[in-house]
């Protein structure tokens, strides 16, 4: 007979749990007979004796079928995730590239909590913009419009959220098999049929080894195929900022800036890889590099603009912006912050950097905190960067009152977040391991 | 800082938590800023990743304070502890002769749970009995009488009740640290200067391993010693049940039958070696074996019984028993188990043996259970005894309306819990690895 005891001791033991073992478990959580400190006994037992494919794809499902699961046939519908980190804004980029090129996208994103940031808050920075459509709106304007952002709802993958909430009290975050189905569950019930998925690694995200990095993508790809999705993964380097660009405004018209054919480099080129991938497993490329063509014809061409403008105006956000970046909200004092030295830009403290935003107000500490769009900095500098005395390294927007903690900030970068070398450093390349599984 | 998540964390990853981080903890859950869903998880952690001493004292420390505490001073107060098995009786032997040889008992006992009975409810056959003295009683008992056995009170280490609901349905049991400190914080409390600690091993106890009851052992020694007390652990056998009877009026009879210099051999060895090693412990005797001689003297020259029938009275119970077996609830119906061949007994299943005196009411299932105290069976067979066929293995005592129950456990017996061979076996010695450790 099934009993939430035994369940705990199979796992505690290292066993290999069935699928009706999972699915009782979870029902029994939903339904209040299995209790939550059982459930974060078998959490901690998952995290210290880890899950086979086979087990993570069964907890994937129950945690998928928890909620409303859409389903499409079109296979061009493909989704991006990101695991999160400091500057990465990605998505505004590359969704509006993918479907000037015939994908679909539908995103639903998530909202920052501790040093990332995140989608939603980001793109309500724009006036108006709605990020709380229906399901129902969802499915229409992904099937019309090939693009539509919205934020997370309790119609999705509810487990995942009893789950999450449970995790993060419990130190049962950073399991590979755990962070896989509540990824999977959220990306699948969305119905995409494909999945391209950035994986950060490095000091300023959740994976802080490459190896750990890696292992989470081959359990990704493995239970994307499981639920017969094409996949792509990717691990990208999270040890200095994607881009110039943190706080929520300034991201978005550093996105508007690539968009427009300008913007860094590292953003250029990560988002026009991934949405390279996109456009390849949707069967609209033959092969990575040719998707990766498209992507930047449409950059260079004006199109990706266009369909960020579409986006923007079908969800009844002010688009004025895009040729007026005074009309986003945006603190208006900034602070220098200058190198004291000559030198290469050795590292950086990139969690660091991603609190200096939230302590300005443009990030949360708790799920209540309320953002402000218009704060946050620059970081001009890549490890490697030659810097000559006196370059400006960031430029920090703050409010009136933030003086102090923008001084303070500026030297908190100088003397502990930000460490020179006088040789040039050895430089992580950006993208690596890139991996394309097909379904059968 | 210290918080629950960043504890749990340090364990998790197979650190040593400091005496700090658990107190704060387990303040914490008593307070009911921790919660229970965190402190499964920490359990779950300590069973996947251990304790070192340090720790497990500390743990030991937070519980033994979370309640009263008795500080003797006198160096002849010692106490015995079993980790529990089929027909483990010895207190009622033990405790009788250590005190007749001058040594001062003080037994909080448990009620029976699952396959094992429970020392209180076994005493709780005999008419009158009480075991719910106040702790003052329990002291001027000690002091002037040298023997006394109460039940266990909610003020003594209320957090190992707590912590042990907590275990039982997060299958974290059976974790050496964890079933240490359960153990020895309810031990010190009661102010014992010295502990012989019986540790069960096979298929009839907790610990079905040598190898994690020597473990177990060591722990508790090690703890003892950090706590200033003299130590002794033995491990014995529990792949059988320790003499014949089973079940509460039975077991208590038997216990008399060993007093009056009667009863089965293992009974009397095992309760003389722990009688005699808390003599010596007590420092009434220069070795373990002139201890034993002593015990073994006032089983001879009746002290010992009339300690028991002293005990009995003391507490108001009826002492005509002893005279007269049938002043106890004994099952009016006997039905006899017979060997179906001639053969040697290879093998017994000890917990199903455990569980049909559970089956026929002598035991729990749940703590809200009632006990019946007549019914059980006498088990007169060893592993290795030579047997005829048709020889009487068994005696079940059962009540009028469970004929067919009586029946079942019979035929069970003999096609599932026993097995037999055709040649000798391999007898395990009923006793090993007796370690004493001194104070400093």
């Amino acid at each position: 007979m099934l009993s939430a005891y035994n369940i705990i001791a199979k796992k505690r033991d290292g066993l290999e749990l069935s699928k009706e073992e999972i699915k009782w478990f979870l029902d029994g959580l939903i339904k209040g007979s299995v209790m939550d400190y059982q459930m974060s006994a078998l959490l901690m037992a998952i995290y210290l004796q880890g899950m086979t494919t086979a087990e993570t794809a069964a907890l994937t499902d129950c945690m998928l079928y928890s909620g409303e699961v859409l389903d499409f046939t079109d296979d061009t519908i493909i989704d991006k995730h990101s695991t999160g980190g400091v500057g990465d804004k990605t998505s505004f980029i590359l969704a509006p590239i993918a479907a000037a090129c015939g994908v679909k996208v539908p995103m639903i994103a998530g909202r920052g909590l501790g040093h990332t940031g995140g989608t939603v808050d980001k793109i309500e920075a724009v006036k108006g913009f709605k990020t709380d459509l229906t399901l129902k709106q969802f499915r229409k304007q992904l099937e019309e419009k090939s693009v539509v952002l919205i934020g997370q709802t309790g119609q999705i993958a509810p487990a995942d959220k009893r789950l999450y909430a449970l995790r993060d009290v419990t130190a049962t975050i950073e399991s590979i098999p755990l962070i896989t189905a509540s990824i999977m569950s959220k990306k699948l019930a969305e119905g995409a049929r494909g999945i391209v998925m950035d994986i950060k690694y490095g000091n300023g995200a959740f994976m802080k080894k490459k190896s750990q990095a890696k292992a989470l993508a081959k359990s990704i790809r493995e239970t994307g195929l499981r639920f017969n999705r094409n996949m792509m993964t990717v691990l990208s380097d999270m040890n200095q900022p994607l881009g110039f660009a943190i706080g929520n405004s300034l991201e978005i018209i550093e996105c508007v800036e690539v968009l427009k054919g300008k913007g860094p480099k590292d953003l250029i080129d990560l988002s026009i890889h991934l949405a390279g991938g996109m456009i390849h497993i949707a069967g609209l490329a033959k092969t990575l590099d040719a998707g990766k063509a498209k992507a930047r014809k449409v950059l260079k061409n004006g199109e990706a603009l266009k369909k960020f403008k579409e986006l923007i105006e079908l969800q009844d956000g002010d688009s004025s912006f895009i040729d007026n970046y005074k009309e986003l909200p945006i603190a208006k004092n900034i602070l220098k912050v200058t190198a004291p030295a000559a030198g290469y830009l050795k590292s950086v403290d990139n969690t660091q950097l991603g609190l200096h935003c939230v302590s300005l107000g443009g990030g949360r500490m708790k799920k209540e905190d309320k953002i402000d769009f218009g704060v946050g900095f620059y970081f001009y500098k890549k490890i490697g960067n030659k810097i000559k005395k006196n370059d400006v390294l960031a430029e920090i927007y703050y409010n009136d009152n933030q003086k102090e903690l923008a001084a303070d900030i500026a030297e908190k970068m100088l003397t502990r977040d930000i460490k020179f070398s006088k040789t040039a450093p050895k430089v992580i390349p950006l993208m690596d391991d890139t991996k394309v599984s097909w379904r059968k």
